[in-house]
């Protein structure tokens, strides 16, 4: 366990998620997510594990630069909220390395759950006990998986690897992203119908 | 209009999206999907269309080949509905077209609203007149992003363009998918929450 605050992967007090094996199984299947991309992924986190700041600086550059997204960071009057932003930051920077090293178990999925109520209404702010904006819509979530995905290319292609290593390592990536985003959205979905 | 069963993009009798025109601005926005991408999808639209079936048969091969997929298009005992395939088929031959040529107006919100209806259990079978299975996840309606994604860069290659137009070209197919499916997601969410 590190010392983030609020990360909580493998805490064994977190409610279990409701997705079960069998429909997990699934979910990666029709990603074409599989062993070949695990071990992509592990590649990755070399690659990755050095540059996770100057990724971050990405990716909050286009937050900052975006009023309707950095509004999920800020008050309703607009303020930006600074201890949100970085308490933010630490767990994000952590979740590129967790997201290179997954173990897609029971401990994973309830932390992918978490993740996604912290998105949501019935848990956004209360993590890290600010007064930024309730709720990011489930359109805006899903839709980040994109330059989340596009965004890391250019650090992968650092690495000097192969042009097909690295197009594996995107590949990988991107599939993982996207199965992220959907595990995050199961909060917002009607009962039954994720 | 086409003489395609059940297809109605631009019908005016469609009920209007529930997304607001900001709401969708800022949804391209948060997706990276711009003016460069529309132009690379018309592009695309001259390479896929004479590949329409080709693509298709990969596309169906996959759900053939995915008892977990293939039954979303199957009678509660398990046979394939032959009539239903079918009838999607077309629909679907017309969504590569539509979606290399979208104009991303009302109409062509109000229909990818219909085409979310038509995977949630409030609109599914109604418009072939089937009995399959009644409901397709939204875990898996977001997740058949990545196939319709990565299967159809072959097809852009094969054009013979230059692989830097490849990678535009696949890149804007890839965020229109994303699009598509997160749009088809909207039934899905509890109300407020999309």
């Amino acid at each position: 366990m590190t010392a983030i605050p609020g990360y909580r992967l493998n805490d064994p007090t977190l409610p279990p998620s409701p997705v079960s094996p069998q429909d997990f199984e699934e979910l990666k299947a029709s990603l074409l997510f599989g062993p070949a991309d695990v071990a992509a992924l592990r590649r990755a986190h070399e690659v990755l594990a050095p540059q996770v700041e100057a990724i971050l600086d990405v990716w909050y550059g286009f937050v900052g630069s975006n009023p309707h997204l950095l509004r999920y960071f800020s008050t309703e009057t607009g303020e930006p909220v600074g201890p949100y932003l970085d308490a933010v930051r630490k767990r994000f920077g952590q979740w590129i390395l967790d997201t290179c090293r997954a173990d897609y178990d029971a401990a994973w999925l309830a932390w992918q759950d978490e993740i996604g109520r912290r998105h949501h209404r019935i848990g956004k702010n209360k993590t890290d006990g600010v007064r930024a904006a309730p709720h990011i819509p489930m359109s805006q979530l899903l839709a980040l998986a994109i330059p989340i995905s596009v965004t890391v290319r250019p650090f992968l292609v650092k690495s000097g690897n192969s042009p097909d290593d690295v197009d594996a390592m995107h590949a990988a990536w991107t599939k993982s992203v996207w199965l992220h985003a959907i595990l995050w959205a199961r909060p917002y979905a009607i009962a039954g119908d994720f």
